[in-house]
């Protein structure tokens, strides 16, 4: 393959791109496409936003001086071209070194990144500060912030324009324009997006302009010589300017530029047997959550689902989202809102039910406390994906337990089957009293094929699978199952027959059963899918604390692991069946 | 006094308002202005946000039919008219009931509240939430929301202009825009306000027209007359529109017109005795910031100094910014972006210092996590007034140690003296590996009069302060005088002497000094001035759970406490020393 690479083979260096000529940069950009295609169906990850973006960063990397002028990639899912062009390109050519190198930018691995990024909307404040230390130092070089038009939705990117505006200096905000965020857009700014796009700018109603910025419009978001003509027209610039291109999202593949939702990020081999790998799944809580809401829709027109958008995360379907019609909203990138949005509903009597990914949650913190959870308004929010995973450090999901269950008011539930979960959301929209979160299972479904019949009103009530003695062991959600596997080795090992909790509720402690424990137990385990800081078994530990009762807490350590694989990390922290016997066989000496 | 309020003893209701005449709606806002001067120099709280608002929200209620029409008040510190006139005005006519209403909009309180609101930039997203459950119950109410310029910098503000401005149906933004925030507005947005007040709102380049809103512009709103006409324009408007309206913070209190900032807020007495209420206080740890700041500055230009539009909370006078002049950095309402800004400061080699009251930092967990602890960028962020109080349930100071304290990588410092805090904030400034946060002591200034020379890049080493035996004292930050008073009565009470130890590291843990009280002490206090679940206390509990080391964490309860007094809290979470002596008492029994 290598053989085919005309123009890369000569290019290691940004530097090398600059004696290229306007033809040769175009035969590159193919070259470009056609490894990042090759190397995303092999390993699964972000193909749209690379593809749509290969000639501007050719463009930019010709024009501008890296590493000298900075550049700061938003949410950095368009990072492939760049890394290609920065002295990574092994990491598309060799199919050996396919996972060397993150899917973010990373300045471990280079100076020409600059911060490790995978969340949406911070480039521009953080350019803004780049450019800021520049002016204290005297410096000269350019700051440049590339950022897609999904990505400006979410209100840091707004904060960050509105400051960036006032610098008096140079800062270039490129605005990436494929019309698309991983679904479609939301929000009264992409119409005025499109108002630029068919005027060629030249509109005067202007949202950047309104913010103070120069602008620029490049309607050829995909030619390089445009481009170049446009950086150019730029560099060096004394005040604040956007560039807005006009890209397009999946460029070069007619899937991925026909249906660009589906082609944002793929998994491995979504090329090659596309329905496969992109649908058709096995029952899933997704599925039973899809499911259950259209159903309660059916029967009531209060019911509303959201997604700051991310329906992906949920398995909210195209399908799904057409069936519900004006009961669906997609808040584009904007987690604040969605919650704030989600409170205001609930408290006019409509019933909200919030899909967001774990990771995401914490964008939201200052709303689930103040406007949601002050408020007590009951809306549900489901948080998906909570758990240990070997996802990159950007993406981690051990968070939200220490986030939300330290929230007064907030009731976060951990159901460990299907049957529990189904319950647990009938009572969150049913009941006025509270703002309920539940943390759906991350692991393939579990059902016990006995209705739930549990009355979820009676907070903080832990239910006692199996009664025992010694040992007792709270396996909290989706580690109920190891506590049923420690349980076994307790019992084959040492003889002892362990009391099994699901604890149910993480916001709360069951005094009345954990008082009880101290009769016949010297020793509770806490078993937690989540970092240990300010996580559950803590305030169990704490519970504890004056009494003889000796406590274990399992979960995992407070870090940001980078693409760990998860049995490792199951390891390290102790959360294998065997190592946690072991633990326990030791305290019980 | 209250035989001169004419007009106001008519009315108890909005609907009385209806039967006024322009003229005595003039009258009626000279009455509650006067009411409101009185009062709030009696109590303190917000003073020129509510003067300013008295016209608009006269002829809100005059023109709409609250409580069906639904109005949420940004921020809420601007609702005094709005409680005037809504059944409340004994809380301003009758000394004895001032205390008796929330400076906040109380659903509690009133049906014509609708939510508990504090903090800042959330009125549009709550209002977009009441507005589509409206549309999907085929209501027909009004719902408005009321946002000053100030809040509009917050991120979460734009994020619910985004979207309400494709709501396509009934939603009234009222813009009362005063050229201030608390200090000066900052950012590109106001210079367009700015043109739209100087065109009469007929400029094009017009940000909420940009967003999609429909807009009308109101110089004179401050008049009654003037502002009765433009809202009912939009009265039963079936699409979203913006109402900017240009108010005059303070008006018709010729010293708050004048000084904006420092009538925005007032102590009591302030107006009979504005130098001594306003200023000139003894060395405080505000002082002491401010000081080191400016002498560090004249050394090293790399120095900067950051609020998020809230200089009064750190002490950052204007004397002080205008030395500073371009290392101080007023970002506007926008604490994700002042946390993302200094990461990217950091990175580039300035050296950022942000100031952050407790309750404000919380909107910006995602940006400590992701722009800077995940990048371990060389920032220092102040978080001021930490601790329990007995404020407002909107302003309570107890969670910045959940919420930081669990995050990867920040070091989390909570010094006990002057000398300590100095001492932590050069090693913050100087090094280059760690993001850190110092956790400002938020009581009197305490010093020990000798010079810290603590090398803290040796991170969780915990400080002896006197080492003793039976029982170990672990006092964190403002609590470490409550351990002192606590250690006092065991020795006279039960002859200990137990051991003292000032932990400073907030966010790890001394295992080699915890694991050395296990030789000659059964039970470890921990005492914090913040939030027990998720916090410094229940680390140490979960790490002694598996040995017999008792631990007893006392702090406060997980809840949103509403102005109980301070004294009152300490009793019902047994933060006294003779409580927490006879918790300890009985632990030892």
């Amino acid at each position: 393959m290598e053989s085919t690479l005309m123009v890369l083979d000569k290019v290691n260096t940004p530097q090398d791109l600059k004696k290229l000529s306007i033809e040769e940069m175009n035969i590159l950009a193919d070259e470009i496409r056609s490894l990042i295609v090759k190397k995303v169906n092999t390993t699964g990850g972000h193909l749209g936003p690379n593809l749509g973006i290969v000639e501007a960063t050719i463009a930019l990397h010709y024009v501008f001086n890296a590493p000298k002028d900075k550049l700061v990639f938003d949410v950095s899912h368009q990072c492939y071209p760049h890394k290609i062009l920065t002295g990574r390109k092994e990491g598309f050519t060799d199919p050996a070194k396919y996972l060397k190198y993150t899917g973010y930018t990373a300045p471990e691995e280079s100076e020409y990144d600059l911060f490790k990024i995978g969340h949406t909307s911070t480039s521009v404040s953080l350019a803004a500060g780049l450019a800021k230390a520049r002016d204290l130092r005297g410096g000269d070089e350019n700051v440049i912030a590339l950022i897609g038009d999904g990505s400006l939705s979410g209100g840091e990117a707004f904060e960050g324009l509105d400051n960036a505006a006032v610098l008096n200096s140079n800062i270039i905000v490129v605005i990436n324009d494929n019309d698309m965020s991983i679904a479609e857009n939301q929000g009264g700014l992409y119409a005025n997006l499109k108002l630029l796009r068919d005027t060629n700018g030249q509109a005067e109603c202007n949202f950047f302009k309104s913010l103070g910025f120069d602008y620029y419009y490049v309607e050829e978001g995909n030619n390089v010589s445009a481009l170049v003509e446009a950086f150019n027209n730029v560099k060096d610039i004394n005040h604040p300017v956007v560039v807005h291109i006009h890209t397009l999202k999946g460029k070069g593949l007619p899937a991925a530029e026909n249906d660009k939702e589906s082609f944002h990020w793929i998994v491995p081999g979504a090329l090659d047997n596309k329905p496969a790998a992109l649908g058709n799944n096995p029952e899933s809580y997704e599925s039973i959550t899809t499911d259950y809401i259209l159903d309660k829709y059916a029967k009531d027109n209060r019911i509303i689902a959201i997604s700051p958008a991310t329906p992906g995360v949920s398995g909210f379907t195209k399908e799904f989202r057409e069936k519900l019609g004006k009961n669906y909203v997609d808040t584009g990138i904007a987690e604040q809102h969605a919650v704030a949005f989600a409170s205001g509903l609930a408290k006019n009597g409509a019933k909200p039910i919030l899909a967001i990914m774990s990771s995401f949650v914490q964008r939201a913190y200052d709303q689930l406390s103040q406007d949601l959870a002050l408020n007590n308004n009951p809306a549900v929010i489901l948080v998906y994906w909570g758990g240990i995973t070997g996802a990159d450090a950007t993406h981690l999901t051990k968070y939200d337990i220490p986030l939300i269950a330290n929230i007064p008011n907030l009731v976060y539930l951990a159901p460990v089957n299907k049957e529990e979960y189904l319950s647990m959301l009938d009572w969150a929209i049913t009941q006025d009293e509270h703002s309920v979160v539940i943390r759906v299972p991350a692991a393939g479904v579990i059902s016990s094929g006995i209705e739930d019949k549990t009355d979820y009103s009676v907070l903080n009530k832990y239910k006692v699978v199996e009664q025992g003695s010694k040992v007792a062991i709270l396996g909290l959600g989706n580690f109920f199952n190891l506590g049923e596997k420690v349980k076994i080795l307790l019992k084959k090992n040492l003889g002892i027959s362990a009391t099994l909790i699901n604890p149910r509720f993480i916001t709360g402690i069951d005094e009345e059963l954990m008082d009880s424990l101290k009769d016949n137990h010297s020793l509770v385990v806490t078993l937690e899918d989540g970092v240990l800081e300010g996580g559950f078994g803590e305030k169990i530990a704490s519970y504890f604390g004056g009494t003889g009762m000796k406590v274990l807490n399992f979960g995992a350590k407070k870090e940001f692991s980078d693409r760990v694989p998860l049995e490792e990390l199951y390891v390290k922290y102790h959360l294998t069946p065997d190592l946690i016997f072991e633990d326990i066989n030791k305290c019980l000496d």
